[in-house]
């Protein structure tokens, strides 16, 4: 009898699925559709590791270690998001679907979110603050219905993984930017990178917006963006002016990892356009309330991490952009 | 110099938009582009209300009034969502662009959320928790940009002001429904009224879902829907079983008032659909972290309250459907 949600892991509250559970219970012996993972690192999401490091910049490490020994899984509590994971293949249930495609040893990443993936860590070698990573020995379980990608051989594995960890973003616009749109990325770090990419890409006119003013003129420079704003998206009156000034946006794609930049991705948007929040500290009712409030008829889309073909079309946008290969490298570096 | 948004009225933070603000002024003069309300009801959301109810059953009247007291608005702090309100015009000021439209005396429904809209309240004079809406005296302050509407005088009044609190749920699903697809709405309720009668006019099958038996099935024998599912849409391994059994969804419209039914709507849709969520009570990071952690491949859209032309589409609709008259009198009598 199969369990591909990996239901027998949770531990409270009962009848929850891994994501909503509180607490999971890593230490279960390996179901036959299971697989376990030696643990090498984590990339803690963007939203997650700056809530993390605002509550005590030097303790990040112990927060983790907190967190994963009391949930069984890193999943923050107040952020609710989590990352992923890379790590060494140690053993393949059976029954799994990749019985017969992974064997131990094997170096995989995980795509599917930390949030409901059984952890148990025996150290925290090292930290990386500016890559949002921490090295690690631990040991991670993959349920059947959970994607996973080999890591690719002909790039650098921060970079790929750095990648992968953001790889919804680009497929997502893939989908939703079309030819000669006025496209609007709000945030100019991994995941607004490559959404800037890939909007010219589809032949759309992009502009990035960040607020370092270096990182949104460094698309530019870099033949990955049309044009630079630099002002902050937690200020929606400033953002709407800028906005303004240039014709608003038929497609705004928030990747902004601070909390209160909704209005701005919708005041920026033209009636009739659309706002992709791929933010994780977005907030549901601040968007929905939000374009009601001020009578703007947008779609407002929530930036699911999954799409089918992600980790492909991202590895392959980065594989045939040099430039975005030299900015993950000085990101993760 | 006007003032569209209403930015004269916050009080704190600085800078912010009358939603985002903790607290608005209700009782400045009103401005030159402002138009002020003597309110009558208000509607409150039910996620709001059932909030509310929950935290003191007896004490919905006083928590009003002291949240009201407390922010200038009805802004429900635990669950950010705040509901509507009916009244008549006291006072348009010159340059507000109704002001040839409008005239004191004239009934009208605001359709821009409470949680924005400032308000003084001098009495409750009687709350009705089936209808989710309290008689008040008061004075309410609408912005330039807010959208509002008449009153209908071929329908009865709460009626009316019960279609037009969930306008944008219809307008939307009129939108994305198409013909001959597979449509399921969570939440069988009053926006989940309407979405099922605008799916079948798209031309849908529709099932309508709801843990009480009796209200999906009322929406069946009234040709409102095709399918009745009787189940509770916290528990997503039930709705998914009963999903799988009848071969998932195109569409899945959620229209449930209570927390932890993201996963349930997203199990319940098939690769390559579509969720619109438009329960109050959403988690952007359960819809979005969720979805990747089952590995699923939908579009999850946010339910904007706003849709150009939204508040007559759906009296249109009441209008020309008896069944939803019925229904809709039956819930707010």
């Amino acid at each position: 009898m199969g369990d591909p949600y990996g239901l027998r892991r949770v531990v409270r509250p009962k009848g929850a699925l891994p994501q909503q559970a509180e607490v999971l219970d890593p230490h279960l012996p390996l179901g036959p559709d299971e697989l376990s993972i030696e643990v090498e690192r984590l990339n803690v999401d963007a939203a997650s590791f700056r809530q993390l490091a605002q509550e005590a910049a030097q303790r990040i490490s112990s927060r983790v270690a907190d967190i994963v020994r009391e949930r069984g899984k890193m999943h923050n509590p107040v952020t609710g998001s989590g990352g992923m994971l890379i790590g060494r293949v140690a053993e393949v249930g059976p029954e799994h679907p990749a019985a017969s495609q992974l064997k131990p040893g094997d170096r995989i990443a995980t795509l599917v979110s930390l949030t409901l993936t059984p952890l148990v860590l025996q150290e925290i070698a090292r930290v990386h603050p500016r890559a949002e990573r921490l090295d690690v020995r631990g040991r991670a379980i993959l349920f059947a219905t959970g994607p996973w990608a080999r890591l690719p051989e002909d790039l650098p594995e921060a970079v790929a993984l750095a990648v992968l960890d953001v790889c919804g973003a680009p497929a997502w616009v893939a989908r939703l930017a079309r030819p000669g749109e006025r496209v609007l990325v709000l945030g100019a770090g991994k995941s607004g990178s490559l959404a800037c990419a890939q909007a010219r890409r589809n032949g759309a006119h992009v502009t990035a917006l960040d607020y370092r003013p270096d990182a949104p003129r460094t698309l530019v420079h870099e033949g990955l963006a049309d044009a630079a704003i630099a002002v902050d998206a937690t200020q929606p009156l400033e953002v709407y002016a800028r906005a303004r000034e240039a014709g608003l946006y038929d497609l705004v794609v928030n990747c902004a990892s601070l909390p209160g930049t909704e209005m701005a991705s919708i005041l920026a948007a033209r009636d009739g356009g659309e706002v992709l929040f791929f933010s994780m500290a977005t907030s549901f009712t601040a968007a929905a309330l939000g374009a009601e409030g001020v009578g703007k008829d947008v779609r407002l889309t929530i930036g699911n991490g999954y799409a089918r073909g992600h980790a492909e079309l991202a590895l392959e946008l980065v594989r045939s952009t040099p430039a975005l290969q030299r900015i993950f490298a000085a990101r993760v570096g």
